[in-house]
């Protein structure tokens, strides 16, 4: 492709983006077709010859849009969302253009630099301890996901706890076996984490809540105890800031005294509301904060950047580059001998990295601060606002507490009168919300961070309610 | 952003991409700047207020730009190229205005069923043996990274030996120690894979390579027969088509048989040099596959497509989802409990996902599958060219013999004069390499896979090396 056919197919495509997004409301927000659908319209052998892009974009209008589940429809409720707000769009459009890898800070140190930056930056707006600002021992890289950020904090603390013998010798379980602990509502990353990196899930203690889902600190404390007392070593506890359940909001600051006390490795998961603590006022949810040894939050979901774009911190980055660092030959750099710059590729998993700072950096200098804390504002009230009339209704009762933008809620007659509500919205088109269970009940979900959604919306998916109770 | 400032700003980066490409040549291929200089140059707090676009894209070019080594320049000879082709570029827009989340299928069916379709498209255009393909038990997904799929595999295969006692109980290594194989010239992703899974780089047993850089079969057959003796298990083979120093191809079809024989897990490496199979001529370097219990390729590398985009195929999936597979009420969905479709989160690390089809099947469908061949067979060319003039140069001597497209070469006058020829192309600005060590002695690499470079770049490169003689 030449750049001449780049800059005409180039523009085409942002014009198809605009327009989709103008007319985001046309389609039905969860996709229609059945299993094999897709597939069924493409053709099953790969073309000889090169096809014109017009041709490329018919099949995306024909055959792709109507697979599509819009994760950007101002109804989309479900799970959590994710950004992808117009100058996230194209700083990663940027990155792609550049083409740079910024495994090590010599193949494109802006790619380092920035990212270094805009991590700090991000500290700030959210006014994390100092300790994790790169000035010191700490510092912070961008994450494909907080599964993988989750992943890495547990090595890290795996090798800080065996002194590297893991890394070395193996996962020895035989000789002394190595503990985690979550909640009962941690997200499920944990325990893929707790199984990849060797400890086995049978050695992730789950550790139950109380009545509003939050981790029980002094069952934590006797568990971590009894686990001692047994002979097993304590690895690392993870907190979250906001379950993926009902939001439920940890309180980090009894249990990071719990693993200061004992000298265990607490990672916090804020991937969805730790974006909240941009405003003062729900500053209080990282409360605590200064225990922990890492945290990762997603500006991929409530903070308008399009996946993937997880910021995960470390208080001492010494603890990642023991866990992660290997330095064959082939990857040797003067720069990087000297030290005195950053190999982000040892802070992560991959070697490989995209430049995806400059998708934040856009999103954070587009907006601004202001910018950012009037969305998060915009996205509570709003919720303030389905909350309130959930309260109110008499077919519906609240299920956990609201704290940031999550409403759990459900039906009064029970778990069939809840899901059928459910596949009666999710049917209609206009909104999609999932589910979960509480406390054995069937539980629904309704998140509230689309940039797109308005009080409209919210009015209308009161209404939809109101018909389905 | 509005939609409208949406498509100023959009096509203002568009332009803006094809004037970098055009005048790509204009820039030091590798970047001329100091530690923190880029960073010294932008504010150290984010700007309360949103910043015009203008603004940003100006602060791209005084600051990003010179931070930037050129990983698109046709004089990139590093490492091993990236892609970033034009359809690439724009299929990733696209995956980025639909911001789509493709963990599970009912989370946008296309993102999906499209990922599973190319993946079977580009088995057919590798000549994949069929069980790779998902119309059987096999089939394939994107990974981000090789460094990933080899992840993903080790654990796959780790759970395979221990039937899923590994995943429940941790990596029981004082019972039974599991062992992983791999030449001494597999890339550090395998030692960084065995870490993370808890083996143990203890556990990785290296294995010598012949003359040309290929690995033993008949002394990796004997280790794992002494390990075997010795009451350890056998979990893993990684095989490497095109090692990362000096693309050697090991005898996977050798080595298939020793795995085979042993009840080994098979995975195949071909990072960079699968590509080469594209073409009928080149597919002897796949011979063996049938063997391999799952194979990694990356468009992101010679296929012309822009990172992060790896392929990986597994020849029973069910291996993969007993190894990964996690499913808490909240990701339950009425299509994934009904079996008929693929819920691809459970086939990697991360649980969220970016549509990155989209980037592969525009590259594919733009190109053509001739369009594919005739970039490999350019490239081909091109390496031969620079082999042939590597050869004639009296002050030069090849260092390994050349597979693909990677020339490894030094200065018949030792290592010194090596580095000072680097460091001297490297500081011109034409032209950028690195190095490795083959058989303890410095090696340059050439790597010549980039979507710009000519006949002239190459001849411009021989004499540069001329000079520097």
């Amino acid at each position: 492709m030449t750049p001449d056919e780049f800059r005409t197919h180039g523009k085409a495509i942002v014009d198809w983006i605009a327009d989709y997004w103008e007319g985001i409301e046309d389609h039905p927000v969860l996709s229609r077709v059945d299993p094999g659908w897709v597939r069924s319209q493409l053709p099953e052998h790969p073309p000889e010859e090169g096809e014109p892009f017009d041709r490329l974009l018919g099949d995306v209008d024909r055959v792709v849009m109507p697979g599509i589940t819009h994760w950007q429809h101002p109804g989309f409720h479900a799970y959590f969302n994710t950004g992808g707000s117009g100058p996230s769009v194209l700083g990663d459009l940027l990155a792609s253009g550049l083409g740079v890898q910024g495994m090590s800070w010599a193949t494109s140190p802006a790619a380092t630099e920035v990212e270094t930056l805009v991590l700090d930056w991000l500290a700030e707006l959210l006014d994390l301890p100092t300790g994790f600002r790169s000035d010191g021992p700490g510092g912070g890289v961008i994450q494909d996901s907080a599964s993988s950020a989750t992943l890495v904090a547990l090595l890290a603390a795996r090798e800080r706890t065996t002194g590297g013998a893991s890394n070395r010798n193996g996962v020895r379980q035989g000789t002394a076996p190595m503990a985690v602990y979550a909640s009962e509502h941690a997200h499920s990353s944990v325990e893929k984490a707790v199984r990849i990196a060797g400890f086995g899930s049978a050695f992730l203690r789950t550790i139950p809540s109380d009545d509003d889902h939050r981790m029980r600190p002094d069952l934590l404390a006797a568990r971590i105890d009894g686990d001692i007392a047994n002979g097993l070593r304590a690895v690392a506890v993870v907190a979250t800031v906001g379950t993926t359940s009902s939001t439920a909001i940890d309180p980090v600051a009894r249990i990071g005294q719990v693993c200061a006390d004992r000298g265990v490795w607490l990672h916090v998961d804020g991937a969805l509301a730790g974006t909240a603590a941009l405003v003062p006022e729900m500053r209080w949810l990282l409360d605590g904060l200064e225990f922990a040894d890492s945290f990762v939050v997603n500006p991929h979901k409530w903070m308008l950047t399009t996946f993937d774009c997880s910021a995960f911190w470390v208080r001492d980055r010494a603890d990642l580059l023991r866990a992660l660092s290997i330095l064959p030959e082939y990857l040797r750099t003067e720069a990087g001998q000297s030290g005195a710059v950053i190999d982000y590729r040892d802070w992560q998993v991959p070697l490989g990295r995209r430049f995806r700072a400059l998708k934040l950096w856009f999103v954070i200098r587009w907006f601004g601060a202001e910018g950012l804390r009037a969305m998060v504002r915009h996205h509570l009230e709003l919720t303030e606002r389905f909350d309130a009339w959930v309260v109110e209704h008499p077919s519906y009762e609240r299920a956990a507490p609201t704290t940031v933008n999550l409403v759990c809620f459900r039906h009064v007659d029970g778990d069939d009168a809840s899901r059928r509500v459910m596949d009666g919205i999710n049917a209609g088109g206009e909104a999609y919300l999932t589910h979960t269970v509480l406390d054995g009940t069937f539980t629904l979900r309704v998140a509230i961070g689309g940039e797109r959604t308005t009080d409209r919306h919210i009015d209308r998916l009161c209404s939809l309610l109101d018909e389905l109770a």
